[in-house]
């Protein structure tokens, strides 16, 4: 039987396996970060209505540029973080990844580098080995924030075309304060002209404020984004980035033509009509999150800091072997291999109420 | 002012423009190959209750194997070709480009070459160069045909790692046989083990049948298709691909995850529940198409043969004005930068007779 080390793949693809979370069925998922909120109903109704008015004009190419949706998201940015972004800032396409992977073809690709602290969001690096892009894994502090001076030091040393910095940073949890990031710009401006990549995926579910406003006067740094988490909207698979219009104009260079599809503008598009109800299930989640944090620590677990919509929890000495028990208990957390630590995305009350009534429990056994 | 060249982009980026046909606003748009026949009311409906449907499962992340569209495809690949092809043959993704994407990135990328027979599509070239893919431009008899002989010289010479062959070929229309598809496998096998991907775009439009056939025991040959034209959905972007069930392993190594969004996998099931329509449609564009062909000579321009839902037309001394006096008569159809041709879409009756109507007044203008 052929397989695929028989035919003619990439060296580098050899004996690996694609990414993904595995998909079980389970009474409550809490691992892959979705958000537990179905879109209210007037919601749906209203992607129905623009999706119909798209359908009846399929037999056409979308709107290459995405004119609207990319007016919609600027206006969503300014209006919720201040900092004043315009149509010429904004970019969009299928999911953040497809984003970072026009930004590393554009930026980054063969015989050139990339660098993320790691542990941090895996498919940073995994795009990177896609485009070709070297991949460096920079260093962290035991307790999951970036250690600074050492990874000023890497970026001196290594001087990669492209630094991403996952803020909050997943799957550890933390926001990573904007003098860091402005330290880490310099740094990486001073080895070689290189682009920053601020990777905010989560950004609204944190207690600090989101780092747009460091876009000005710096044409190399890049605010990444998605409407999976805070919009509720993982099956969209919409992700936008907002940077100096000449970003916007380069990762043109390399985007597929008529990359987002006329049902994917549409529906983006409704959903953007409801943001103020989409962001008062945030708030909701926060106050999950929080509550997770507080009951995690008061059942004798360690939790690294979050502001995102998930929590870090351990530690373990075979966290795979925990992550089996919890699931026996049909509850599904993610094992992301970082050694000693799990991580568990806050769902709803009765979600959470079930993964804490689990973990209460095996702590119970295991003390007995 | 900050501009593309200020940024550090890859080398090879630098002076370059993104590709795309203008979008003019005119009343007879005949150059992107579109579909001009909008989808059924009936089918419109059904989009909006399946992605009513998904829309409610929104805030999840979608199949990230789109097993039911796969199977659906597959169906469909299987009901017209009567070759047998089931869900671990196809693969699907936004648009033929991003299928062709994920094939150079799995098969092509830095250290390694493809070749196209040009004139034909030419994302195939621009999407090498945005994976860093070296391009190999093969040659063509002056009819357009591929030389055979040529061509099986230059994959000895050049010994590349992907073959395209498109078929029809886009712009210039015509069908492939077989027989030149199963020789340029064998002497691309012969040189080095490499990946042979037939394009079918146009397949449906075509006087002959799809080569679907030829993927039998050819674990290498892989057919790449899309819903853009025969279904009239190009504002979908769906495109699939039919191969050995390794390829279709193969390429998830660099599939971003949850890559194909739950409105698209609902609105490309919808659209494959009206396939007899919408094959009904194309039936219709074939007929239109030969008009335009029979109509085309006999104002005195020569044609090329077109399997295509398009026609190539010529010559011109200076196809550009051609194209523009064309434009001024209120018709767009497309400057390839093929030198003395043009390419028009087949569109509806009344569009095609105002195409034909131009066409006409501007040879009687130039014979006076």
């Amino acid at each position: 039987m052929t397989g695929i080390d028989d035919l003619p793949v990439r060296d580098e693809l050899r004996g690996k396996s694609p990414y993904g979370a595995p998909q079980l069925d389970v009474p409550v998922r809490l691992n892959t970060n979705e958000n537990p909120y179905p879109l209210p109903e007037a919601l749906v109704e209203r992607i129905t209505e623009r999706v119909r008015e798209a359908a009846r004009d399929l037999n056409r190419y979308p709107d290459r540029d995405a004119v609207e949706l990319r007016t919609r998201l600027a206006a969503y940015l300014t209006d919720t973080s201040g900092y004043e972004v315009g149509l010429a800032n904004v970019w969009a396409a299928n999911g953040s990844n497809e984003v970072i992977q026009q930004l590393l073809q554009t930026f980054g690709g063969p015989g050139r580098t990339a660098i993320g602290f790691e542990p941090s969001y895996s498919m940073h690096g995994l795009i990177a080995r896609g485009t070709g892009t070297g991949w460096i894994s920079g260093p962290r502090h035991e307790d999951f924030t970036i250690d600074l001076p050492a990874a000023e030091k890497a970026v001196a040393e290594h001087r990669p075309d492209v630094v991403f910095i996952t803020t909050p940073n997943n799957p550890t949890g933390s926001a990573v304060p904007a003098e860091t990031v402005l330290a880490l710009y310099e740094a990486a401006q001073a080895a070689k002209p290189s682009m920053v990549i601020v990777d905010e995926a989560y950004i609204e579910f944190s207690h600090g404020a989101s780092l747009l406003p460091l876009l000005e006067g710096r044409p190399n740094l890049v605010v990444s984004r998605t409407m999976s988490k805070a919009f509720g909207a993982a099956g969209l698979r919409l992700g936008y980035l907002a940077a100096h219009p000449a970003v916007v104009d380069a990762v043109q260079l390399v985007r597929l033509p008529y990359h987002l599809s006329a049902v994917t503008q549409a529906t983006a598009l409704a959903a953007l009509e409801h943001t103020g109800t989409l962001l008062g299930y945030v708030e909701q989640l926060k106050t999950e999150r929080d509550r997770l944090v507080s009951e995690l620590l008061a059942a004798g677990y360690e939790v690294t800091a979050s502001d995102a919509n998930f929590v870090q929890f351990g530690r373990f000495e075979d966290a795979h072997a925990m992550w089996r028990e919890i699931l026996d208990r049909g509850v599904l957390v993610r094992d992301n291999g970082v050694p000693g630590w799990l991580r568990v995305t806050a769902g709803t009350p009765e979600e959470n109420d079930a993964f804490l009534d689990a973990v209460r429990e095996i702590k119970k056994e295991q003390g007995s």
